[in-house]
């Protein structure tokens, strides 16, 4: 496969961005089966958000061209080849992760409609109806944007101008397998998805890692890239249970109890290494203060926001507090890597804890400094569930740059969480 | 076409490297043409030598596969399609540059037998037979054995380590096009087939100077990528000629004026940016200073070998002498160069002559420094007339290191051609 032709063949004829389903991440079907037996009627609306203001999307992308993607989307259903795999696949070690019932709702399923609207230089994108549904469009409308950007500002260049611009990302992606394989005992999926520069380039950045790391690769949340390459699919569960489950709370005690709530039902389906705890919503230390003793026994913790090395220092010390012995304790750090980030995570973690990093934006994206203007830098696109059944949805996360939700909500969300002040870190990606 | 992917699939099946006859130098048409003429009947033998012993060709290239290779050139016959090309083509705008007497003999030509030895860790592969049969087989004879080679160090490569190995070399070469095409005025073409990494890479190098030097590049030497990516086929005569010519002189005086026999038969047959001299077989200096008159209008000099700005200072200086404006004539350099040379000499010459550049190793086998012990840096292999009609021949050149012939020939032909000390200048490519 030869990317940079692709790319150029881009130019003459329309190629679609997301051709299956399952080019997905993992976790949001995991958590799709969740909903589809605990909450199937709840209304959702998810939206997208340009959280990088100066990335001007509806000046880049053509609208048209925006729709008949969307469009495309629309139109896809599991093939039997997909819908074989996920029914007799094994996932974390255990087959027939996903239940019958789940699958034949999920062999019938179309994706809901989409409401696009230009406001400006960015786009209004959301999507409204039954939470297992439209809870699916997440990821491939980032995914979509992403790549129309990319195609954007790829559509004037020439030939082998793309030749050597894919030339230079290779060199810098392989440049730093070379250095993560020099870590001892690592273990680091792929969690570039929704942010990646395309789909294809996400595929040779999982390949080139099978190569490159052997068994320190453990995966790819990329369902699609699993199945065809035959490597494990990562991931557990995201913000969305307990930004959704907070907003159906109807009082403030309720909605203290609502992210428990999350993981009480999650505990009833899963065991093992999908145990993992996302504890960040609403603020790390009091969602662990406040944990019932049952948490203590899961398997670990994602670290998805603020500083990654102090969310590991509370999540020691909170598994200590309970009397668990944190070595026997994963945890996953999946928010903003990159090389030095991982080394550095990895230097002061390992032997601490069980350690493992799911990599994101900066491994399928990093295309900084490669086109005048930095035109093709990664930018955080995000989209979120904005309201359940008519509430709005708040996520404060433990880095307040990342906060989402009328300012009245959060303030609630901060005094029943009790969330005093935090520090602002920079979002790039 | 992914080069990386094809080198891969090297390792599962058989692939031709020479798949044309008209894979070969441009030069090599025109004078077979002209041998075909002027001197059908000679015997010549032609030689593999490889200058650089540090590179154990016999040890890396398995005999079976190179014999499967020349075997494959043996059955390889003009195309309809190359026949119309070259029938039908405009070169140096000129149309029917090939006779129809030599176009009908090409037409049923197949190349004669090959005569394959390992000696030591190097081959001895020679050509016995007429010469414009013989002489057709100097290009792909070097090609195959750089290919072999090259392919030879990338067999235990894996496939994502070929990927960033091409993606480093076509950085390498894009970064030399962009020094390249800021240079005012520059003329260049590839003169790379004979010592090139492969067929693919060659190929790749020329599409990658038609996109990023536009006008400034002026065409390539191989004449299937001439056709294919219609281009200009460049090129006009070489050492061969006089080396043979003077090798069949009876006399000490026939010796002296064989070189010039050569030139007055080129004369007879091209005009205009045909009429460039080669000067430097047997000296350049000697060669100028008793060069008839006429030689004096003809287009340009192309300076191969010793000092370049001292061979282009010695050649206007000659023009100047014999009442010549140089600024009306071409200096084509090409002579193991490579960018810094590039633009050292055009900055010391532009202006005061035409000048043009034959770009060749450095431009399509540029792999120094990518691999593990080097062992893709290109090396010095020629393929070279060594007898005709059962006499040694002789190559002086302007650099020592070069020379080539018996000793004694060698200090015959230095007295005739008044050739005194020379300095000697390492042969990198």
């Amino acid at each position: 496969m030869d990317i940079a032709t692709r790319v150029y063949n881009h130019k003459w004829k329309i190629d679609p961005i997301i051709r299956s389903l399952i080019d997905t991440d993992f976790y949001k079907l995991l958590m799709c089966q969740s909903v589809f037996r605990n909450r199937p009627d709840t209304r959702v609306t998810f939206s997208l958000i340009n959280r990088t203001g100066t990335v001007p999307l509806a000046r880049l992308v053509d609208e048209g061209e925006l729709r008949e993607q969307l469009d495309h989307i629309r139109s896809l259903s599991l093939s039997r080849g997909e819908s074989t795999w996920l029914r007799g696949n094994t996932f974390y070690g255990k087959r027939q992760m996903f239940r019958p019932d789940f699958m034949e709702w999920f062999e019938g399923l179309r994706l809901p409609p989409y409401h696009l609207e230009r406001r400006g230089d960015q786009y209004e994108l959301t999507f409204e109806g039954a939470w297992p549904e439209v809870m699916l469009w997440e990821i491939p409308a980032l995914a979509v944007l992403m790549e129309l950007r990319s195609r954007a500002v790829l559509h004037d260049m020439r030939r082998f101008e793309l030749k050597v611009l894919y030339a230079r990302a290779m060199t810098r992606v392989w440049e730093k397998i070379e250095r993560l394989r020099e870590i001892d005992r690592l273990g680091i999926a792929d969690f570039g998805t929704r942010r990646r520069h395309s789909f294809l380039w996400q595929d040779w950045c999982v390949q080139a890692m099978i190569e490159g790391l052997g068994d320190k690769f453990v995966g790819t949340s990329n369902c699609l890239i699993a199945m065809r390459r035959e490597v494990e699919a990562i991931g557990t569960n995201a913000h969305e249970l307990p930004m959704v489950y907070s907003a159906l709370a109807e009082t403030d005690t309720a909605l203290a109890r609502a992210p428990y709530e999350v993981l009480s039902d999650w505990h009833d389906e899963h065991d093992g290494n999908l145990r993992i705890i996302l504890p960040d919503t609403y603020g790390t230390r009091g969602f662990l203060e406040n944990a019932p003793d049952w948490l203590a026994g899961w398997t670990g913790i994602r670290v998805d926001s603020g500083d990654p090395a102090e969310g590991a220092e509370i999540a020691i010390d909170w598994w200590r507090s309970r009397g668990e012995d944190p070595r026997k304790k994963r945890i996953i750090f999946s928010d903003g890597l990159d090389v030095d980030t991982i080394e550095d995570l990895h230097t002061r973690f390992a032997g601490r804890a069980l350690i493992s990093f799911g990599w994101g934006t900066l491994l399928t994206n990093d295309f900084r400094g490669l086109v005048p203007g930095d035109a093709l830098a990664p930018f955080s696109l995000v989209c979120k569930a904005v309201a359940a059944d008519g509430h709005p949805t708040v996520k404060l996360s433990d880095n307040p740059e990342k906060a989402m939700g009328p300012p009245d909500e959060i303030d609630r969300y901060k005094r029943v969480f009790g969330v005093g002040d935090q520090q602002p870190r920079a979002v790039v990606v």
